[in-house]
C-alpha cells in the first residue's frame, strides 16, 4: 500500500475548500522531485489551446480542474476502489506551453512526457485542447503504435484547416495515424455527432479501419453493449484513452469550445469509464474543458469525476 | 443544385466566430433583393415579445439565434442531407415589430409573410414569443386551414388573460382555430405539462378534436411511436410545425420565459424533428428563446440545432 | 373546500412576477395569526446553513424558493389535484436562526415546530441545509419514532466531522436514529452516490437496518419499482419525507453545496414524489438549495416544483 | 413616533436574509388593510415594462428591489434620520398591470394611486419602466401641475415612436406636460447624455422652458452646485422626484435596459438625493431597474439605497 | 452629405434589437462591393487572439462589438456631430484569420488593409488582441512612419516572450518601431500601470523617445492637460490611434484578458477621445475586448461607445 | 537578496494561467517545512466564514485569491519595489478551520499564528470573514496591544448579535479592545458608511478614543490628507493593518457579503496602501472576499492587487 506521503489530504482534517489545490489533493511532485521515481500514476496539466479553431479557453482547464478536484474523496462508491492506497499517485504539475508558438509547445510537451515515461509513470492528463493528445502520444507511442478508446463528438481526423494548417484540435489523430502512433485497427471513436463540413474524416476512418460509433448507435445499443465492442477493438495491447469533454451533452458540460447537442448524460459519462476495466491503459487524457464557458464550474467537476473513474480503472490494473 | 450565391460561408475559409452573423451564414436577402424570387426556404426573425405574460426576452431571440447559428455546418450527420445544396436558402432579415403596440405588430408580421408566401418561399421563423405564430398563420393559411404539429409544454389554447385580453402568447392557437387558420382535427400538441390554472384549454381541445399528448405519455411511449401518431394526425395536407423551446426540459433550454420541468432531453429534442419526414410542411417556427435567461447561450445553440433539423426535412421535401 | 382566504393569488389577476412573494402565493400566516388553527399544511422556511461543511448558501434558500414558487399554478397536470382547495395551506414564514450559534439555532427551530405540531399543522419545510431535518424531527417525533423516505446523494449518517463535531449536515440522521426520532427499519435512502471518505456511514446503516438504494440500482430498476419497495419499507406508520436537492443530478440542480454527478433527471425527480401516494406523511422537507450557486434560478424552480408534487400527495391524504 | 406595527423587522432578531421580503422589511398594508389610513409614506411596486422599446425586464424590478431592500437598516449614517420612527411607512404591495395591454395598465395604475392619494399617503414607487411615471402623475397632479426633479440619462420627452406610438418609456414627460401634469418651468432634468436620434426632445424642452443639465455640466460643476440650481427651479411648490436608474453609470447599475456610459458614480448617486432636502416632495419613483440584466444584484441594491435616501428626505418633511 | 445607402437603420423604424447586426447598423460593404470606392471610413473586424499570452477571447470581440453597436444612435450628444451624414461609413466585414498560424494571419490582415488603404478608406478596427495593430500598421505606414496616441495599461513594447517569441500582444509596438512603422518621437502611451516583470519596455521607450504617461500622472493632471500634451507629441503628421480597452479600469471593462486595476472611469474613457480633435488620424483601433470575460456585455457597449467617439473625430476631419 | 528558492515563477517561463496556484506563485512552505525559519513575510489563507451574519462565502476566499494572484508580477510600477527580492516571501498554506465550530476554529487559528510569530514571520493573511482578525490578533498582540489602520465600511465594534452572540464578523474589534489586543487610541477606521441599526458601535468608539473617518469625510479630504492623519494616529508603535474588501465600493468589489454603496474606487483602494509607508506593520489582512458573489473574479483580482501593495510596504520596512 501507498505510504503517507502519497495520500491526499482528508476533508475531515482540512475542509475541501481549503489548501493549495493540487489534483485530488495529492502531493505536488515536479519532475525534479526526489520521489518522482516512486510515482505510479501521474496527474499532469497541459494548459494549452493554441490548436483551437473555434471558442478558446482550455488553457485554463488544468487550473479549474485542480480546483474542482478537491471535492473528490478517496473511495469509489461502486467498486470500493481506493486508488490512492492501491498505487502511488501524484500531481506532477503543468507542462509550460508557449501560447504563441504551436511547434515549440508540442516539443515541450513531448519532452515532458518522455521523462514521465522514462520514470515508469502512467500519465493521466488534464488538457488543454485536443491537439494535446498528439505530442503526448509522440512520447507514449515511441516504441509501438497504441490502441485507443476515444470519447468525443468529433473524430478529430481531418487532414488540415484553413488552407493547409496541419496542427489544430481537429487533426491530432489523423497525424497520429500517419506518424504510426496509433494502430487504426485498434482505434474506436464513440459518441460522434453534430453537423459536418463534409465526410472527409469519415472516409479516412473507413479507409484505415477506424471504428466510429455514432451517437444514434450509442443511444440505441446502450453503454454496456457499446463498450464491450470497444474493449474487443482495443484488445490486450497497450491502449490510450482520450476523453474529450464534448462527448458529453453540452447541457451537462457547457464549458467547452465546440459543443454538439444530443450527447450522453452525466451518468453515462461515468459508466463508459467503468467499462474500460480490463484494458491495458498506458495513459489517458481529459481534454477541451474550457472554464470561460463554464460559469457554474459544473463542467470541471464532471471532468474530474470522470478522471477519478479512469484513475480507478488504471489503479486496478496495477493491483 | 443551389448556386454559389446561396452557399453559407465555410468555417474552413472564415472561422465560425468571424463575420457578420446571418442565419447559418447564409446570404442576407431582404424582401426587396433582386434574387428573392429564387429563394426556396427563407429564415426570418421576428424579434417580438409583446404577448409575453411572464418573463420577457424573446425579442432578443433572433439576434442570439443568428449568432449561435454560425456554429452550424453544411451537412446533417445522420441523413447526410446538405440542405443548402438541395434548395436555395437565405436569411430574409427581421420583421420590424412595434414593441409598444400589439395590433400594429401583428399587421406588420402578416404583411411581411404575405410577401414571403407570394414569392413562393416557405418560411422558417425564429421568434419571438408564441403569439408570433398567429400573424404568420394569417398569411400562410389564407386559403385553407393547415394541420399543425406543435411541440410545447403549454397548449396556448386559452381564451383570454387578465379580464379579456385576447392576444397573448397563451392564446394564439385558440385564435387560429377560431379564425379558421388551423384544422383542429389535424392538430397535435406534444409534450404538454406543468401546473395548470384550470382545464379550460384542455376542454377546448377536446371539444374541437385537437390531440394533446402529455409528457407522461411521451416518456412512456417514446419518440418514434408518438411521432408516428403525429404524422397520422397531420396527414398529407399542408402542415405547419410550431416548436416552442419550452417543450425541452428547462435544464437543456433555460433561456425561456415560462419553463416547466420534466421535459425531453436534447437528443429527443432533435429526434422528434427527424420524425417529421414525410409531412407536407409549408412553414415552421422556433419560438420563445429568451436570451436574457440564457447565460451560457446553450438554449440558442439548441434552438438553431433544432432549426437545422427542421430545415433538413423541409429541404428534403423539395428533392 | 378551502375558503377564499387560503386561496393563492391567481396569475390571471396579478401576473406571476408581481406581488410580495410568499410560498406559492399563499397567505402569510405567522404563528401568532388568528387563523393559524385552521391551517392544515404549513409551508415554512428555515434559512440556515451553519451545518454546512463544504460550500455555503442554503441560508438563502427560502427566499429564492418563495420567489420561484410564484410560478406554480393551482392544479396538478396529471392527477388533477387542486391542493389549495383540498386543504388549507399557508406560508407560516421563516424560523429565525442564529447564524453564529448552532445549538441556539436548533433550539429555535424545534420550538417553532413544537408550536406547528401543537396547532395540528403538517409542515412542508424549505431549508436550509440538511442539519435542518434534525431539530424538525425533534418536534415531529416527540412521541414516537417515524419512518422516513429520504432522497439524497449522501446518507448523512456520519458520526462526526473535524475531530468530534457532532452537528453538521452530514450527521443529522445518525443523531436522529440515536435519539430515537427515526425507526431505522422504516428508513430508506434513495439515490446515494459519489466518492466516499470511507464506509463508516454504510456500516452504520447496515447495522441498524436502514435500506440504502444506490444510484446504480435506482437507474437499473426504475422509479416505479424502487418506490414500491420504498413504500413497503416505510409502511403505514407516520413517515417523514426528506428531499435533498442534491439527489437530482447537478446539471439539473447546480444550486447546491455538495453535488455528485450521475443522478436522476428532472422528470424522475418529480416522479418519485408521485409514488409517495399512500404514505402517511406527517412532514416533509426540501433542503440544500443554495442560491449563490444557482445563477439561472433553475434549481429553485425545480425545488418548488418538487415541493408542489409532495404537497399534492400530502393534500390527498386529507381528502 | 411610529408605533410598533410600522417598525421593520430588525436584523438582530431575524437575519436579513430571512423572512417574507417586503420593502425594507416593513409591514405589508394592502389598500384594503384596516390601518391604511395611518400610513404616511407608502412604498409601492409597479411591475410593468410594456413601454420599453429596447431591452425589457423592469417588470421584475419590484420583486428584486424588495429582496435587496432587506439589507437596509433603520438609520441614515450621515443625517441620523430614522425614517421608520419619524413617520409611518408601509409596503402597499404591487399594482397589478396587464402585461399585454398598455392602456388598461395605465388605468389600473392611476386608479391605484387615486386611492393612495385619497388616503393621504405620499407614494415612493419602485417601477417598472419610465412610462410608469405618467399614470402615477395623472393621480398625483390631478389638481395642479407639479414641479419635477428628474435624474436620468434620457429626457423621455419624445413625441412618439414607431410611426406614432404615443405611450412608451421615451415619451412620459412629453405627455405629462401636454396633459398639464407638470409645470415645465419647474422641471429640471439632470445627467442627460448618450448618442441621440435627433434633437427633437431638446427642442421641445427649450420651447417649454424645461432645464436640461447634461452630464458634462454635471461633472464640471459638481453635485452641490447643480442641486442648488435644481432646488431653485423646483421651488416651494409640490414636486415630484423621478429617478431613472440609468442616470447612474451602467458599470454601477448594469441592470437596466437603455444604458449610457459616462454617468455619475454610486456616491454621487446618493449625494444628489441628500440635496433634495427642503423640497416639497409629494411623490417619488425609482424606475428602469431590470433584474435580467443585473446578474450580481448590485443594481437593485443601489436602487434601494437610493430609495432609502429619498425616503429619509421625505420623512424629514413630515417632522 | 452621405446618401441614403450609407445611413444606418433608425431605431424608430426597426427597434435596435432587431436586424442582422452590422457595425452601428451601417451597410455591409465587403471589399468586392461595387460601392467600396465611395466609403470614407470603414469599420472592420479582426477576430483574432493568437498573440494572447494570458486569458484568450478577443477573437470573439468583433461579433460582440457589432451586437452592442446597434445601441448607438446617429448623433453625438455634445458636439452634435452626425458622422454618418458627414462622411460615408460602412461595415467592411471581418478579416478572416488563421487561428492556428500567426504568420499566415498577419499576412492576411496586412493584405486586407492594403486594399482598404488603396481604396482611400480610413479604417476603424475592432480587434482582436493588440498584436492586430502590427499587421494593420504594416499596411497604413507603408510609405512613412506614423505618430501614435496609444491608450493602454501596458506599453506592449517588450522584445519577446517565452524564450524568443517575437509576435505576441506584448510586442507589437516594439516591432512597429523596429520596422519603421512608427516614429517613436511622435508616440505617446497613456494610462500605463500594473505590476511589472521588469523595466525592459520602459528602457526601450526612453531610449527611443517614446513618451509614457503613467496612470498616477494621468489622475494627477487630468484629461485635458494630458491630452494637450498628447496632441503636441503627435503633431500634425499622420497619426494612428490605438485604444486597448484595458486602458479603462477593469470594473468598467472586465471583458479583457490582462486587466490592471486603478484605471480611468467610463467618462474619462470617452473624454480622452474627444480631445483627439485636431489630429490627422489615418486609422484607429479598439482592441482586447474579450467577450468570454464580459458576462454583462458592458465592456462591449463601452467599447463601441468609444469607437463612436473616435469615429466622430475622424468624421470631423473630413468636414 | 532573496535566493532562488523564494522567487516566484516567472510568467515568461510558465504562462500565468499555468501551474499549481500558490499566492503570487511563491513557494509553498508549510509550518513544518525546513526553510520556514528563513521566511520574512508569510502569506496565509484562513478559509473561514462562520462569523458571517449575512451572505456567506469568504471560506472560499483564499482559494480564489491564490488563483487571481498568479496575475501579479514581480515589480511595483510606481515605487519600483521588487518585494520578492527584498525579503523572503512564501505561501504558508491555509489554517484548517472547523466550519461547524467557531470556538474550535479560533483556537486553531491562534495556534497557527503563534507558530508564525515564533518563527519571526510577519503574516499577510487572506481571509475569511472579519472575525478572522480576532484570533490572529490574539497571537500577534500577545505581548502588547497594537495600533491598527482599519479600512472598512463597518466599524465591527458591536457588542453582540442575536441575543448575546459575542463572536461574529461584526464584533472582532470590540473583543480585541476588551481583551487588550488593540490600543484604541492608536486605532483609526476609514471609509465607514451605510445604513445603521443604531449608534452603539459609534458610542463605544467615542468612549474608547477610536477615530472613525466616515466616507463623506474621506471623499471630501482626499486620500493623502486622510492617510496622513491615519499615520499620525497609529504612530511609531507596532501596527496591524486590516483591510475589509467592502471598504471599496461594491461595484469595484461585488464579491463580498455585506456591501455598502458609495465607497472608494479601485485607484483609491490602492492609494491608501501606498500611504501606509513609514508604519511599523507587524501583520495585515485582506478579508471578506466572497467568491460566490464575485462572478467575474474581479473582486479577487482587486484583493490581491491590494495585498501586493501592502506587501511592498511591508517589504520596504525590512530593507
Amino acid at each position: 500500500m501507498s505510504d503517507d506521503f502519497f495520500q491526499p489530504v482528508s476533508g475531515f482534517e482540512l475542509p475541501r475548500f481549503a489548501g493549495v489545490p493540487t489534483f485530488m489533493r495529492l502531493p505536488h511532485v515536479p519532475l525534479e522531485h526526489e520521489r518522482l521515481g516512486e510515482v505510479d500514476i501521474g496527474l499532469i496539466g497541459v494548459p494549452w489551446d493554441s490548436g483551437t479553431t473555434n471558442r478558446p479557453g482550455p488553457r485554463h482547464g488544468p487550473r479549474q480542474l485542480r480546483d474542482a478536484s478537491t471535492m473528490i474523496r478517496a473511495q469509489h462508491a461502486t467498486s470500493g476502489m481506493r486508488p490512492f492506497e492501491a498505487v502511488n499517485c501524484a500531481d506532477l504539475g503543468d507542462v509550460g506551453p508557449n501560447p504563441a508558438d504551436i511547434m515549440d509547445s508540442m516539443e515541450r510537451i513531448t519532452a515532458f512526457y518522455d521523462k514521465v515515461k522514462a520514470a515508469g509513470i502512467r500519465p493521466l492528463t488534464a488538457g488543454g485542447d485536443h491537439l494535446t493528445s498528439l505530442p503526448v502520444l509522440r512520447a507514449l507511442a515511441k516504441d509501438a503504435p497504441l490502441g485507443m478508446v476515444h470519447f468525443d463528438s468529433h473524430t478529430d481526423l481531418f487532414h488540415s484547416y484553413f488552407n493547409g494548417t496541419m496542427y489544430t484540435h481537429g487533426t491530432p489523430f489523423r497525424r497520429a495515424v500517419e506518424e504510426g502512433l496509433l494502430d487504426p485497427k485498434r482505434v474506436v471513436q464513440i459518441g460522434i455527432r453534430g453537423t459536418m463540413y463534409d465526410s472527409e474524416d469519415r472516409d479516412f476512418a473507413r479507409a484505415e479501419g477506424i471504428r466510429i460509433i455514432e451517437i444514434e448507435e450509442f443511444h440505441a445499443r446502450g453503454v454496456e453493449d457499446v463498450m464491450a465492442e470497444a474493449r474487443e477493438i482495443a484488445g490486450d495491447g497497450e491502449t490510450y484513452v482520450s476523453y474529450d469533454i464534448d462527448f458529453v451533452d453540452p447541457t451537462f458540460a457547457p464549458g467547452t469550445g465546440t459543443p454538439e447537442v444530443g450527447g450522453p448524460n452525466s451518468f453515462q459519462a461515468l459508466q463508459v469509464c467503468r467499462e474500460l476495466q480490463g484494458l491495458n491503459i498506458v495513459g489517458a487524457d481529459m481534454v477541451e474543458v474550457s472554464p470561460p464557458f463554464d460559469q457554474s464550474g459544473g463542467t470541471a467537476f464532471l471532468g474530474v469525476s470522470i478522471m477519478f473513474e479512469i484513475l480507478c480503472v488504471m489503479a486496478g490494473q496495477a493491483g
